[in-house]
């Protein structure tokens, strides 16, 4: 039996703008934690209930999706009349519940605990659900993935500014030269960033890294940028109107690759080809995750501790994406079977610190016998 | 007996990227969950640990404030010796914390209830802490005084941008134009967030609303900007660089302000100035919030639900900000003692669906015997 069938309601406690399961379930947005519940009504429908403080009440009967919104100061001063001098959360809470006889709940595993533990103090039965919440999720609809290639499409206008400065650039010794001045990771990244907010994008974290900074995958970058070394861009804004996000690395040398460092590409842009190959309906993420580790391998290019650092591959190969950045399936060491209609990133990557680092990212929507890439923008390593 | 008191170690489990309190305690950011514990080492001192994974822990190691950072992977390989098949995070959070002889917790109030449900059948005992898990926090250091005052500097040239074309902008009927074109919500919106992105500031939910929409204090406003009617600007970005927020709100009338429009105005300023003249170390919020409420009643500007909806002053006076855009403390219906040191908005506001709303908002800091405002930009009602 699934926890569904066990628990009389679903219970979420959170920040709607942090939280992306509890903005799925709403359609509502708003700084300060909300509680939500829904209750199964015959098949998935559920009927879904908010309780909203006296500044958000209005806003969320206009903008959220929920069936039904409650004034939680209402039902405080119901508690108040039953004689408890300063009702907290719960006890509000209990109220609502308690009158519709819902006892026993399913919460995400994230629930926090201090309400958990004093909804049981009620005499709740709490069963706790771990990611994906909503299965549903991981699967996009048609208009959730025109969204997220909405956000991809601003994106790749966005790095398209920033390769046309590096273009308008000149080499000179081993430095990148933009109108006379030193080009920096910072410069870059301001650029795309900008760029992304004027088309209503946020991207937070861009990294532009270069040299040993691009050897430590999540490293922003800083500082001016090498001719002939490989830079490693990576942009995951999300849309301020959708909310959904985009994702996408592409590696380049400004100037001339070596023969080393052409192979490394060549490595990696291979490893893509096999994931392209491989996805699909039913494909197990891990099993794709292993053949790309076993082509980097057999390629001579190793992975593991070396001089106290990580180097090789030692990220996942893919990720969901959506209304988090980081959402299921995996496809990754983790077991995972993938379905049609997820969207995920293709992202291998090899760093070794002193001699480069390359990641190519692109994100592809999983089809019936394979995957259509949802990504437009050109690969070129030397520019 | 204090909660630290009754337990060996505080251990938080959560995102950086969106748990202030991890970030607060590490300095490091990073976009999936990490864990984090510390014992205590006389005094307030605490020895710092991270957990963290191979993608993470190099740069953990360099970035981080903490004394040990130690690896996910090493600490799951020895449980797995043990002959876990397939060890999750507590299981690995066990080995560690196990080893060390920690058993009783302090956990966030917003501590996972799964991990919780997991540790505690391992035998560990969890106390849950509410805001403000660390007290420290609300008391900002000059040093983050100054970060919060770096972000209000980019929000005032923001602003003020918007303002500037609101001024070029001419008056026609009840429209307002610049440069021929009907000026709207999200064209002075986007100059903000632009601006502020130029600056290394991300803002989000920036309002600019107009009529019925500024009634709603949440509420971004959207459509076609009217003259001789408030405009209410709440604009509250975070630095990248620094990650502390600003907050700021201005009403503003492209045209001629009514009579009307000029008390209600005149109100909320008076309001504001009320709370300037009281706050200060061991101020109680609340008193400052009622005696506010008390004003706006006393000028005839009452608070409540009319045809369906709330009107007048039905948000708080204030709270801190931080890392958190609201964080404790707060000035407002619940009780809490104001401290020096700590950075609070001032933000009265009065909503009259039909006839206007104002809210004006600046950021003070609270001192021994009064209190310093932060923001600088001026307050002015006719553009």
């Amino acid at each position: 039996m699934n926890p569904e069938e066990q628990t009389d309601a679903i219970l979420i406690i959170a920040t709607s703008e942090t939280d992306s399961n509890l903005y799925y379930a709403t359609h509502f947005l708003a700084p300060d934690p909300f509680i939500f519940f829904a209750t199964p009504k015959g098949g998935s429908l559920r009927e879904r209930v908010l309780l909203m403080s006296d500044l958000e009440i209005d806003r969320a009967r206009k903008e959220s999706c929920a069936d039904q919104v409650l004034s939680y100061s209402e039902s405080e001063e119901q508690v108040k009349r039953r004689g408890v001098l300063k009702p907290g959360l719960v006890d509000v809470l209990d109220e609502v519940l308690y009158a519709r006889g819902l006892r026993r709940l399913l919460v995400p595993a994230t629930f926090p605990l201090e309400y958990g533990d004093r909804l049981r103090d009620l005499g709740y039965l709490l069963l706790t659900k771990s990611e994906p919440f909503f299965e549903e999720r991981a699967v996009k609809t048609p208009q959730e993935v025109e969204a997220i290639q909405e956000t991809q499409r601003h994106t790749e206008e966005a790095v398209e500014a920033a390769f046309e400065m590096l273009r308008q650039s000149e080499v000179r010794g081993d430095g990148i030269y933009f109108r006379g001045k030193p080009l920096s990771s910072e410069n870059l990244k301001q650029v795309i960033n900008v760029k992304l907010m004027e088309r209503g994008c946020v991207a937070q974290h861009t990294i532009v890294a270069c040299g040993d900074d691009a050897c430590d995958p999540h490293n922003q970058g800083s500082g001016p940028l090498k001719a002939d070394q490989p830079i490693i861009f990576d942009v995951f804004p999300r849309s301020m109107h959708s909310r959904y996000f985009a994702d996408m690395s592409r590696t380049v040398v400004k100037g001339r690759a070596s023969q080393a460092q052409k192979a490394l590409y060549q490595a990696v842009s291979d490893g893509q080809e096999i994931a392209f190959g491989q996805i699909k309906d039913g494909a197990s993420g891990r099993e794709i995750h292993q053949q790309i580790c076993r082509l980097f391998e057999q390629r001579g290019f190793s992975t593991g501790v070396m001089n106290g650092r990580m180097q090789g591959f030692f990220h996942g190969t893919g990720h969901g994406l959506g209304l988090d950045i980081h959402e299921p399936p995996r496809i990754s060491k983790v077991d995972w079977i993938l379905k049609k209609g997820e969207v995920v990133t293709v992202e291998p990557g090899l760093y070794y610190p002193g001699s480069g680092a390359v990641r190519i990212e692109d994100m592809v929507l999983v089809g019936e016998s394979g995957c259509t890439n949802l990504t437009r923008f050109p690969k070129i390593l030397e520019l």
